[in-house]
C-alpha cells in the first residue's frame, strides 16, 4: 500500500493520485492492519444483519474506499489538511465470523473494536447498517470511555426500538445504548427525524428522553446554524460520539441508502452544521447506511460520504489535537 | 387482500408489513372492488393517451401501489392516523376498453367514476396522465358536484390547450373543464408553472382566465407560507379538487415523469405547501403523470408520489369528516 | 381481486389485462389466502437470511407477481391452457416473525407450507433465496410426502454445504435434506453446476451421493435433450420436486439473481429440458434466488422467471391429473 | 449536413466521423428531405400509436439514427461497400399532425410514402411502432407495387388479429394487408413466433393461412440455413418486402423493444438467416419496434437495429441493382 | 435541415417538433455548415484531450442536440423569443484532426474558431471538456477581440493550473489565458468554487490574481443576487465571455460531468444569477464538462444543459442586438 | 494487505473472504509492491490514451479488482489450484506521469514493464486500451524475450493500423509489433474479428501477414474446438503471447468495453478455447478494454474478465511449472 505522504513528496505523479488509481484505501490512507503508527483508524464493517430491509449496506465499505481514495491534502472549506492533525491509517476490514445472526456478528464487532481501542486508537467506522454502532459504543464504553458518551445522531429515524424480533442488536441500537449507560440520553441529540411510521411510540419515547429531537422540518425552520448551536447546547464540552446515518439526507442527494424518506436534509445543510460542530470534543463517529446498489450511476452517496468522511477526520483529529 | 387493520392488532408481525410484503394495494389500504365500506376510494387510471410525450404513465399506477403498500398508521408531520378519519380503500384501476383513442377512452373512465360517485365515495385519482382530471372533472359534475368546483392545480404546464390535434380530452384539460362550468376559473390557482413554450397564448390564456397562476420563480420568491395563504384566498371555502401533476417538483427530485423542465419545485416546498392547505374543502383529489421508467434507482418518484397520496388523504379525510 | 376467469368470459376488455393493470398476483390467478377452491397454491417466500451474499431475495416474489400478472389462457409450446389441468390461486406471501434469524425464520415457513400441504394443496413457491427450500420440503415430508422425494435441481451451485456459520437452514440445504431423508440423494440429478470454488469438497460430495450431477460443460457437450433423458433415468417415476435456481442461467441472461456465475445455461436450453420432463411426476416446485436489483431495466430475469412459473404450472399440473 | 463520400476522399479527419460527430443521419447518409438524388430512402417514422404497451417507440429514429452515423464504407461479412450499389439518402422523419389516433397518423404515414414512392425511391423506413407497416404497404400497392407483395415477417408476435378495439390499423397489420390485398398470403412467412397468449386464435389464423410460421423452436431445431432456404422458397422470385420487428430477438440480445418475449432468435441466427436472402428481390423493408428508454446501458439494441439496417441497405441495392 | 421559422408558420404540426423528430440540431436552429446568415453560432467541440478525468464529455454536442431540438420560440422567464434577437444557427461541430494531443488539438479547435469569427459571427460553443475554452479564446483575440475579455466563470474548479504533464492546453485554461492577455484577470469573476484539493496553490493563486472568487458556500451565504450584483461590478461594460462548466452546478442536479463535486450550486441559483445578468456585453459564451454516460435515466444534466444553451442566446443575442 | 493463503490457512472465516471484503487485490492475491516473493504479477494499467473512442478503461484495473477479490483455490474446470502453480503477487497499478500524450504513456509504461521483467517475473496485465499491449510487448523484447512472441490475440478488431493520427502507440499496436519484430506475424492469429469499416484494408494486411485471422463468422462455423486446433498449429511450442480484448465477446455477453461490435463470440465459446489452450507456452498475457461505466448492473463484463484472469493464471502458471 503506498505510503501517500511521503511517496507524494518524493515524486511528481499528480494523475497516478486519482481515486481510480492503485490499490484503494479510505481517503489513500496507509493500510495498517497491524495497528502500528495510528492515532485515528479507518475501519470497515461490512455488515448488514440487523435489518430487514435493503440489506445491502455490507458493500458500503468497498464504495466508499473506492470512492475516496483520490488524494485530498487540503480540505478547502476547513482550510485545514486533516492528516497533519494526526496520524490517520485505514485498519481494513472487522472480521465477523457469524454475519447471519445480529447478536453473534454483534460479538465479532465488539471484539475487534475493543482491540482498537486497547492500542489507544480512536475509530471512525464506516458501515454497514445501523446495528454496528451498539458494539461499536459498548466496546468503546469497556475500555476507552469510563463515562456515557454525548451522541450527535443524524438521521431520518429515531431508531429506538427497545427490541426486534428475537434481537437485542438490531439496526436501531440507541435506547439500547441509552439503557446500558453507554450513550448520556441527555446528551443525546438527533438531526433529520421525518417521515410517517407505524405508530408514534418510537418518536414519544425518543422525545421525551434525549436531550433534542430536531426533526426535519424544525432543521428548515431554524436554519443550519441555530441547530449547529443546539447541538452544542445538549452536548456540551463532554466526550461525545457522531453517528452518520446517511439516510438522514434527502434521498435525491444520497439515494444509496437502505430505507430512504422523502424530504430530506440537503448536503448544504449538513456540511454547514457539520462545519459548526467545529472545537467539539468527538472522540469517535461513524457513517452508516450506504447501500451502493440504490446509488445513482454518478455515485452521489459514495461521494458524500468520503466528504463526511474527511469532515469527520478533521473533527475527531482536532479534538484529538486539542485532548 | 389482508385487512391490514385487524390483521395488525390481532398479530405481531412488524417485518411482513414491509412495504414488498404480499399483494400490493394502495397505502396498504383494503382492497374493495365492490365498493363496499368505502368511504375514500383510492384508484388507478393506468391510462396515458392524452399526449404524445412519454407515454409510459400507464404504469403509474402498479409502481405507486407497490412502493406505498408499507405500513404507515402514523403521519409525523400532521400528527394524525390518516386511517382513522375515514373508510379508505383501494378500489382497483379503471376499466378501459379503448386505450387507442382519448376521447373513447375518456368515456370510460367518467363512467367509472360516477358508478364510484353514486355510491357516495369521495375519489383520490392516480394517473396516468393529465388526460384522466377531465373525465373525473366531468363525473363529478354530473352526480355529486352540482356547482363547478375549485381547483388547486399543481403543475409544469398550464395545461390549458383549447384542443389538441383531434381530441378534446388530451392531457391539458382546465381549458376544457373551465369551459364546461366544471371548474370554477375564478377559484382556480396553478402552482409551479414554468419553461420555454411554443408560444406564449396559453400562458396569457391561463393568467387572464384563473385566480392565480404561480410560477416556479414566484413560489420561490413568496416562500411556501405565503403561497399556501394565496391558494386558500382563491379557492375559498367551497368545494375544491386537487390536482398534482408530478411534474410540479424539480425533475430531479422526481425524474419518472413524462414531461420534466428543470428548476422546478422542491419536496420540501411542496409538502409545506400542502400542509397549509388543512381545513380547505377538498373534496377529490388525483396524483399523476408519474412515468415509472424515468424514475431513478431508488424510486424517488415513487416515494414521493407514495407520501403525497399519504397527505392528500389527509386532506381530504379530514374534508369528509367536518363535513 | 378479479377472479380472471369470470371476468373475461364476461367482457371484452382485452387491454385491461395487460400484466400492469390492477393488483398482480402471480400468473394473474385468484387470490385466495384462505386456501378455498385451490388445487395447486402459488406462494411467494419473501426472505433471504441464509446467506451473506446479495440479500435482495425478499423483493423476488414482489418482481414476478408484477411482472407475470398478464393474461397467459395458452401455453404456446405446450399447446395447452395451463390453467384448465388445475386450480391454480396465489395464496400470498409467507408471514414469517423473525426474518434475522435464518433457524426461526425456517420454522415459520415450515409451519405455513404444512398448513397448506394439509389443505390438500400442491404448492409452487416462489423465492427469496435458496434457504427456503429446506423448510418446504421439511414440511411435505410431514404431511403430504411420507417417503423421500425425488429432486431436480437446477443451479450454478451445489448448495450442499454441511453446515455455515452457525445455522443449519441456511441457502445450501441439499445435504442436510438428503441427511435428514426428505430427500432420496439417489434419485437427486443437480444441472448447471459451474464456477470456481474456495474447495473441491462440496462438489466432491455432491458427485459422490447425488444421483447425477450435470455441470453446464457437460450440458453443453450433450445438449438439453440428452439432460432431459438423464433426469428422467435419475429420478423415474416416483414423486419428485424441482428446485430452479434462477441463478443456473448464465447471468447476462439472467442478471437479476444474488450469486451469479459466468458462462451458464441459456434460456433455450432450460426451456428445452423443462420441456422435456413432461409426464414426470413432479409433485412440487420453486423458482428461487430472483434479486430485482440486479435485473437488467428490460427485467429479463423477472421474465424469465414469470416464464418458468408457468411451465412448472404445467409441469405440476399435469402431474396432478394424472394422479 | 455534411455530404459523406465528398468529404471523405476531400480531407483526412477519420476521427471526425466517429458515429458522436456533427449532426447525426441514418448511417451518415447525405440528407435529402427533397428526396433528390436518391434511390433509396431511409425514412424515420416516430410514432407509437397503435398498442397500448410500452409506447416509447417513436424515439426509435432518433436513436438509430444517433447509433448509426459511424462511417461503415465496407461491409466486412458481405464484402461490398453498401453505398456503391446505390444512391441511398436520409429523407427525415414522417411528417404525423395526428399521433394520437390510429388511423388519422396512418393516413399521414400513407400520404407521406406514396410522395416518395411517387419519387422512384425505394423505402427502408425505421420505425417506430409495428402499426406504420400497413399504411406503408398500403402506399406502395396504390403507387409502385401493383401487385401483392412477398412478406418476409421478423416477429415474436404473428401480428395478425383482425381488429383492435375501435382501429384497423393497429401495430398487428398482417392479417389487414393480406384481405386488402397487399400482401399475398401464401408468399408471406413469419420467424421467431413464440410465447403465451391469450388464445391461440391468432396463431391458428397465420398458420392456416400464411406460407410458413416459423417458431423460434422450429427455427433452433432447423437451424439458420434451412430457415434461410425456406424463406427463399416461399417467397419466390416476386417482389419481396420484408420487416424486421426488433423482438424476434431475445430480449437479453435486443432489450430496447415494447414487447419482448423471452427466449428468442439470437443475433448470430438472424444475421446468418438475413445473409442467407442475397439474390432475393427485396424491393423495401423496415426495422420497427425500438423503444430506447428499455435498452441496457451499451446500447445493444440500437446497434443491432443499425447493423441490420446497413445489411437491408444491402439486401434491397443489390435487388435495385438487378432490377 | 427544417428552417424552423418557415415551416412552423406554414404548417400545423405542432407534434413534429417535438425534440425527438427527425435530424437533431442545437435548439432546433438551422443548420448552417457553411456560416450562411448567421449572427450568433451554436458549434459542438465533441472533444476531451485535455484532462485524464472521465473523458466521455466529447458525447456532450450530440446529447445537447437529442435534448435542445425541441421548438421554444418563447423563454417564459425572460419573457422573449430567443431567436428574434439575431440569426442564430447550429454550425456543426469542429473537425479535430488530432484527438489524441491535447496541443494539436487545440490548434484544430483554434483555427476553426478563427474561421467563424472571420465571418462575423458570435459563438456559443458546446464542449467538450474545459480544454476547448482555451483555443476559442485564443482565437477570438487574434481575430474579433484585440483587448482581453473578461470572463464570468462558473466552475466547481478554479482550472487554474500553470501546466499539466507536458501540454499547456490541458482543461484547467484560464492562468494560461491570463497570462497570454487573453483575459483581464481583474475582469475575471469565478462562481461555485468548492472541494477538497491536492494543495492550496491554485485556490491560492487564483483569489490573488482574479477580480472574485466567489465559492459555493459565499454564493450560498450571499444568495444569487448579491452574487450577479458582484459579477456585473467586476466585468463592468465591456466585452465579456462566459464560460459555464456544468460541474458549478450540484452533482445531483448535473450528475452527468465528468469531476463532480458535491455540494454545489443549485440550479435555482445559477438561472437566478445568469438572469440577473442581462445587459452586460457578453460577446461569446460556452457550456461545457457535459459527460453523457454519467446522466441520470432522466437526463437531467442535458435538460439543464440545453436551458442554459437557450439563456446564453438570449444574453449573447441582447448584446448583440445592443451593439 | 491480507496474505491470503496463511490467512485462511490460520482462521475460519469464510464470509469475510467474500468478494466486498477489505481491501481489493486481483484474484485476492498478496499485494507486492515491491516485486518480493513473486512468479507471476498481476498488474493494473489504468491508462486509456490510445483511442478518441469511449475512453473510460482506466476504471479497468479496480473494477476487476473489486469483482475477482473472492476467494477461488478451486478452478473446477481445470481441475486445478490455480495458486499451487505459482507464486502470485497483485504489484498494483503501473505508474504513468504523461496519460495525456500515448508517446509518452506508452514510455511510462515500458519503463515499468522493463522492472518487472528484470526482476523476473511474468505479467499478466490487465488494462487499460490496448495501447498497453505495445509497450508490455516492447519491454518484453529488450529483456526476457529476445526472440519475437508468438500472439494468440482474442478482438473483435484487427487493430493493424499502422498509424494513427499522430502517434505510434495508439489502441492498435499490433502491425508495429509485427514491423519491429515484437512479434512474430506468422506465429499470430486472430480471433473474433468481425464488424463493418471505413475500407477494407487494414483487413486485408492482417489477412496477409497474420498466420491467421479467424472471424466471429468462421469459428461459429469451425466450432470452438477447431479454433483452439487452430491456434496450436499456429502458434507452436515457442513462446507466446496472450492478449484478450474482452470486446471479442458479444457486447450482450460483455457490454462494459469502449468499441462493441454486435455478434460477437459468446463466454462458452471463448471458455472452450481458452481451455483448449492448455499446454501452450504462454509466457505472458493481457485482459484488456474493459470500459466500466458501460457494464451492466450485474456487472457481467466484470465477472467475465475476472474469470479470464484466472484462466490465465493457470495457462500462465502451468507454463512457468513446465518452463
Amino acid at each position: 500500500m503506498p505510503d501517500a505522504d511521503s511517496e507524494f513528496n518524493a515524486t511528481a505523479l499528480p494523475t497516478t493520485y486519482q481515486y481510480w488509481w492503485g490499490v484503494p484505501t479510505f481517503l489513500r490512507c496507509p493500510y495498517r492492519p497491524d495497528f502500528s503508527e495510528t492515532d485515528i483508524g479507518l475501519i470497515g464493517v461490512p455488515h448488514a444483519g440487523g435489518n430487514p430491509v435493503g440489506r445491502m449496506q455490507y458493500l458500503g465499505p468497498r464504495s466508499i474506499r473506492n470512492r475516496s481514495a483520490g488524494y485530498h491534502r487540503f480540505h478547502r472549506e476547513f482550510r485545514v489538511d486533516p492528516f497533519s492533525l494526526a496520524r490517520v491509517s485505514d485498519l481494513g476490514d472487522t472480521p465477523i465470523t457469524n454475519t447471519l445472526h445480529p447478536d453473534m456478528a454483534a460479538d465479532d464487532i465488539e471484539a475487534f473494536f475493543a482491540r482498537v481501542y486497547a492500542a489507544g486508537i480512536a475509530t471512525i467506522a464506516v458501515g454497514g447498517d445501523h446495528s454496528v454502532t451498539g458494539p461499536i459504543l459498548r466496546a468503546a464504553r469497556k475500555t476507552s470511555q469510563p463515562a456515557p458518551l454525548g451522541l450527535i445522531h443524524f438521521d431520518s429515524h429515531n431508531d429506538a426500538i427497545p427490541a426486534f424480533e428475537s434481537t437485542r442488536n438490531h439496526a436501531g441500537p440507541f435506547r439500547m445504548a441509552s439503557e446500558e449507560g453507554v450513550i448520556d440520553p441527555k446528551r443525546t441529540v438527533q438531526i433529520g427525524i421525518r417521515g410517517a411510521m407505524s405508530s408514534p411510540d418510537m418518536d414519544d419515547w425518543a422525545i421525551e428522553n434525549f436531550g433534542a429531537v430536531v426533526t426535519t422540518d424544525a432543521a428548515t425552520e431554524q436554519g443550519p446554524d441555530a441547530v449547529a448551536a443546539l447541538i452544542r447546547r445538549v452536548v456540551g464540552d463532554g466526550p461525545t460520539y457522531l453517528s452518520f446515518d446517511l439516510d438522514a439526507i434527502d434521498p435525491v442527494f444520497a439515494p444509496g441508502v437502505a430505507t430512504p424518506e422523502v424530504n430530506g436534509l440537503t448536503p448544504r445543510e449538513v456540511f454547514r452544521i457539520l462545519r459548526g460542530l467545529r472545537g467539539l470534543n468527538i472522540v469517535g463517529a461513524d457513517v452508516v447506511c450506504h447501500s451502493p446498489p440504490n446509488d445513482d450511476p454518478a455515485q452521489n452517496t459514495a461521494m458524500l460520504a468520503s466528504q463526511i468522511l474527511l469532515d469527520l477526520v478533521v473533527l475527531v483529529g482536532e479534538a484529538r489535537q486539542r485532548a
